[in-house]
């Protein structure tokens, strides 16, 4: 195989109590990537359709998660690459975390394999480095492993692969406002109460509780962040009353994506999923925000081929 | 039904990164209890054999307990309680626990199982606050539910049970020294870093995630707990070489049974809880420091009628 077209999912990290752990993988959002062998050395990135990006490889996620990779193998070409860049930067729902991974995933496909999954998180890691200064692993494993994944641990890297319930459909809305992650990251505390952290990993136990059994009101039920959502929350348009709408509408629990400013909503099955998406739309326009909206099933795949 | 003896288990509360949220129940280690039904309204503690505890209802766990199940109850009789005390109070593995279980389990029992497992969880905290000032919720769950549970939350009390590996034992050594749980409280800390929640959060979901999935590596991976344990181990002789020694012999992980002074071990299967038990016996030993040890597998079951 010369050349491959792949899918790149966006996903959604900061899942509630699950700050800085726990990632979840979109099926209907992301972006697309053709990775093709060249015999020159190094990385190109020849075409970015649908964002301003950078096409110098170094500066660009992709570019550096590729180089990253290269890094490791004993291949002795390179590779050109082609975004389709369909996620937005800067929308809290894994639009570096996606370029990275598909650079990287696709190069793993063109080589024959050699790399395992944890291997390539760490890779695509770098490009996370580059877009937020932190090599965070919690858009990037979702959008490998697919489904939801937990980053038990960074020393050393362990990802846990979560089951996802069958019937788990995410609402996002991303008002059209910038947060950069860098800045997210500035406000938060450095410390929490005792009280605040038993809550917490109470929350994350229940969480992972209810996704291996498909209990969907046990998910419900855990889906609260009373640490990072009350700080972050202020910086994002409406979102108390997003979140209160969204749940009067049916969903099971709602947050941040990632840093923001999207926000997300988990609903079982796509017919409440909308009904979610319908009150979301309807908070923002009787404000008049700006905003997209996706609503998708919960992607147990991640990335894969399309062509 | 007039009469009923049951098996009351011990239980290990605070397991490592399950702080306040996460325990387990054991198999061979108990109070035996009978209570009887008498016409005579509240409760009467008739025999304590094992230990020298109060006999007044008001100032025993069992009688606070069976008083609180009383007052919710339409029954207009009473009931006499006899109790083999076989947990030493003060060791850390639930002997209060056990007691106020026990008794409000067999009531409940004996009065045709009106109320739910969550409602006696409640019962048994109110003998639990009468023990440690505090009503907490994570020995008594375990010994009504048997196996793992998780308290995920309190205010409203959620009781998540968790599925037990079959193959999982739990060693506990109890050097023969007193800490109290109230004493023991006191010296944590009211604060915490981000950094250390985000750790324990992590390790808290792949526990639960890897006994989901009879996963023992991932068990083994995540029994860490950064918080409690640096602060509480201070007051407990040798426990860091008994916790090494443990995990030399093959423990999967090891840490402070509740608030102490009880270290545990979880090993896979019972031969290797074996060595983990001479290890520990061993190092006690050595440093002349007097001990009870037990070997239990983790008991699915719970409190238990056994006449």
């Amino acid at each position: 195989m010369e050349e491959i077209t792949v899918f790149c999912p966006a996903t959604i990290a900061n899942v509630s109590c699950g700050f800085d752990v726990l990632g979840l993988a979109l099926d209907s959002v992301g972006d697309e990537m053709t990775v093709r062998k060249t015999t020159e050395k190094g990385i190109r990135i020849t075409k970015i359709l649908g964002q301003d990006l950078p096409l110098e490889t170094e500066n660009n996620v992709a570019g550096v998660a590729g180089l990253a990779l290269l890094a490791q193998s004993d291949y002795e070409g390179g590779f050109e690459i082609e975004i389709d860049k369909r996620i937005k930067p800067g929308s809290g729902i894994g639009s570096s975390a996606a370029s990275s991974t598909g650079a990287v995933w696709a190069m793993n496909e063109l080589l024959g394999k050699p790399f395992s999954n944890l291997e390539l998180v760490k890779f695509a890691m770098q490009g996370e480095k580059l877009a937020s200064d932190v090599a965070h692993a919690d858009n990037v494993a979702p959008a490998i492993y697919g489904g939801f994944t937990l980053v038990r641990s960074y020393e050393p890297l362990d990802i846990v692969p979560i089951p996802t319930p069958p019937e788990l459909y995410a609402t996002v809305i991303h008002p059209q406002i910038e947060i950069k992650t860098s800045d997210s990251r500035k406000i938060l505390k450095t410390t929490i109460s005792m009280q605040q952290g038993i809550q917490q990993w109470g929350n994350l136990g229940g969480l992972v509780a209810g996704l291996f059994q498909n209990d969907y009101d046990l998910i419900g039920r855990s889906l609260h962040d009373h640490i990072v959502e009350p700080i972050r929350s202020i910086l994002i348009p409406a979102f108390d009353d997003i979140k209160a709408n969204a749940i009067k509408a049916g969903a099971l629990g709602s947050g941040i994506s990632g840093s923001g400013p999207s926000i997300f909503a988990l609903s079982k099955g796509g017919e409440i999923a909308q009904k979610v998406a319908e009150s979301m739309k309807k908070t923002y326009q009787n404000i008049g925000v700006d905003f997209d909206i996706h609503v998708s099933k919960v992607n147990s795949q991640g990335v894969k081929k399309i062509a």
